[in-house]
């Protein structure tokens, strides 16, 4: 027993399952042991309790802000993140609820009260995806014709967090004393005006919602660009990254950590980089379900997807040649730049290029025993390339199944992960403080 | 047995609870007795499923969208409706969840989604109450200077609304057929672009999550001005409203048809004003109980309330002389009207119409044995001024307990009343089909 409660205060790996319904990998619904419906709110609740029987730090959904293209194949539908994460607040008590919000197509005052009232309902596990939105698409569903540039949207994501963590700090912490014998309500001294004027914003508050149990709601962002890592420097808990290899994570990590310095912040941002792994009983056993799931790939797909990313039409090119130069209006440029990078070093053709991009969306793809997962999860954490992962399964329910049941006890006996939830809030799991009152204000 | 059914067939009173969580008369949560809290999502769970025990159409969820002025003592707080109401979701099965949420600073596409999914997770019974704010407050924290003003707010909503109906229906129903064997996750044909382009809004689509299963959620209206009238004329399907008076009560149904037909629409809108009972055993009692509420009231509260509403300060006019003239820019103009009638006619003095008002904010008071409560709201119903009530609950827990416990088995033994719920969705429940596609496009 003691050294359990000793391997729960050493370093462990952290641990989010990135929600896929139906599987990330194209081909997964269509397996006959295949389950899942993106709408289904039973079969949500089923994946997140798994999840949280494995003892994961956090659910965490992604967003798009765009429907169906009429006439186009492919996975569609699916809850809006905030709806959903409310349903689970109930229907969970332990794992973390992180959803993802884009910043370029909301009002700070409505993302500030959703997410604190979130943390209310959830008592202290909400988390927020910060995220700029890169589809032209969606810039047209909320009356723009097209996507304002890069650095114009981050420009405004800055602009927003800060907005939305003052308002957070509106109100102290117990400023409800709700005190019946002296009428009482509140107590005023510790309720203020936000006041804040700003380029982009400008917001009165007070926040219509006492201050989240957390203080503030954990903040992750997932972009690897310049901007990206700016943002993730200056106020994010959490980093959600894509990286293919220990030296490339190394790389990032070692840009965060001195944008974060730059910034005078110290507090340590943890990396938990996307990983999707295919669990089989050997490792040749997981190869061969993941050669079943890339043998009904949809190439065209692939390639329709690396066409979005390169920012013009790579249908034209053969399959069998090298990978094109991407145009000169890229979406998601750190993505573009690591799948080129893997085009390169293993001399990809396109067509195995759009395969592989379409099986994972760019996150790196780990195939074997559940020990061989285990040796490399290990081997990236020890290394210090990662804090934890945010797992996309391939398939599902197996992709979460085969992992909390078979890959989890193997971390668990190395000592690697925790045997049972410890803390209360999310923040406390990732070892944050609740952040005192205007810590992030400028 | 076969009376009962008979009695569930014929028209039967419908009632919300508006959801209180501390009683809306502002000395109630200082009484021995009271109970609750404005940000407890287990007080707000035995709440709601209270009402569901007492076979409650609906749980109905005001809004307000500032926070607490600095120095200024009253209730605050409180949780956000839609992440509120998707916790509710699955923390009750056949209670309608219906959520206010204002056009004026919202994108339509956030609040479609948003409410499609709640109508996902909760198997058909969401419900919006469309709002366009009041409060300049309000405005202050959207980047906005000054509330636009009445009819401004009115245009954006009627197209606001349109486009929410529109995206609602950019998915035919069953779109989502998820074929594995053909490989058809979606059907093409079943999902249409949007592509609003109006003064106010362009809109693309399609929506990303599948129609809704009610088709569209429940529509509810609550302004009785003559722009509100005609936002409920053509869109609602749920009238929410202030009537004092059965004959005012009348002539407000009958503007609203009259404004229905001219629109062309002939499916009928129900009306349900709100009530504010107080039950006690016998109807003496129940005086006792209000004159305890009242006898804590804040004059001074109900001052500064009036002079919101009223558009200027009314603190300097002396509390027993007549009640002053509304100024210019008045607040709620069919509040206001209500209010200045009913001075007229009691001859009230500025204190009295103060102390009423901020007892239930110009919504009915009744006081009485369950009896006496049950034959006004009959009397009501017969004489065709409402299809039923929103009940405002004055104090926590009492003011809903007493009505589940005592009035609605008065109501049910007088065949007014369901004995059970028949109908999964809530627009079933009012009588309504599933809207056709497009049959409110415009």
């Amino acid at each position: 027993m003691s050294a359990v409660s000793q391997t729960q205060k050493s370093r462990t790996i952290h641990l989010g399952l990135f929600h896929q319904p139906l599987g990330r990998h194209p081909a997964a619904w269509r397996q006959e042991a295949a389950q899942g419906h993106p709408e289904d709110i039973d079969w949500v609740i089923r994946v997140a309790r798994k999840a949280e029987e494995g003892l994961f730090d956090m659910f965490f959904m992604a967003d798009n802000l765009a429907g169906p293209e009429p006439g186009a194949q492919g996975k569609a539908g699916g809850l809006e993140p905030v709806t959903l994460l409310s349903a689970l607040a109930v229907a969970t008590s332990k794992i973390g609820l992180v959803g993802t919000i884009s910043t370029s197509f909301s009002e700070p005052y409505n993302v500030a009260r959703a997410l604190a009232s979130l943390d209310h309902i959830s008592r202290g596990r909400a988390g927020w995806n910060v995220v700029t939105t890169q589809s032209d698409r969606a810039a047209e569903n909320f009356s723009l014709s097209a996507l304002p540039d890069h650095a114009a949207r981050y420009a405004r994501a800055d602009e927003f967090v800060r907005v939305v963590r003052g308002l957070w700090d509106s109100w102290a912490d117990d400023a409800l004393v709700m005190d019946k014998r002296s009428g009482r309500f509140l107590d005023t001294d510790r309720v203020r005006l936000l006041d804040h004027k700003g380029e982009h914003f400008s917001v009165r508050g007070p926040l219509n919602v006492s201050r989240p149990p957390q203080g503030h709601p954990v903040i992750v962002q997932a972009g690897s660009s310049r901007d990206g890592i700016g943002l993730a420097a200056t106020q994010a808990d959490l980093a959600f990254t894509a990286q293919d290899t220990i030296e490339d994570s190394l790389a990032y990590r070692a840009a965060l950590k001195e944008a974060a310095e730059a910034g005078g912040r110290s507090s340590y941002l943890k990396v938990l980089p996307g990983i999707m792994p295919i669990v089989g009983r050997t490792d040749a056993e997981a190869r061969e379900k993941f050669a079943a799931l890339q043998e009904h790939t949809d190439i065209a797909a692939g390639i329709r997807q690396l066409s979005g990313r390169w920012g013009y039409d790579l249908s034209t090119h053969p399959l069998d040649g090298p990978v094109p130069e991407p145009g000169e209006r890229i979406h998601g440029e750190s993505r573009v730049r690591l799948l080129l990078n893997k085009a390169r070093a293993e001399n990809y053709t396109l067509g195995e290029l759009a395969a592989l991009a379409i099986a994972s969306h760019g996150h790196r793809i780990i195939i074997g025993s559940p020990e061989t997962i285990a040796d490399d999860l290990q081997f990236w954490f020890e290394q210090g390339a990662a804090d934890g992962f945010n797992l996309i399964p391939a398939s599902m329910p197996d992709g979460l199944d085969d992992f909390v049941d078979r890959v989890i006890p193997v971390l668990q006996d190395r000592g690697l992960f925790r045997r049972s939830y410890a803390e209360t809030t999310l923040r406390e799991r990732f070892g944050l403080g609740i952040p005192r009152l205007g810590a992030f204000a400028s």
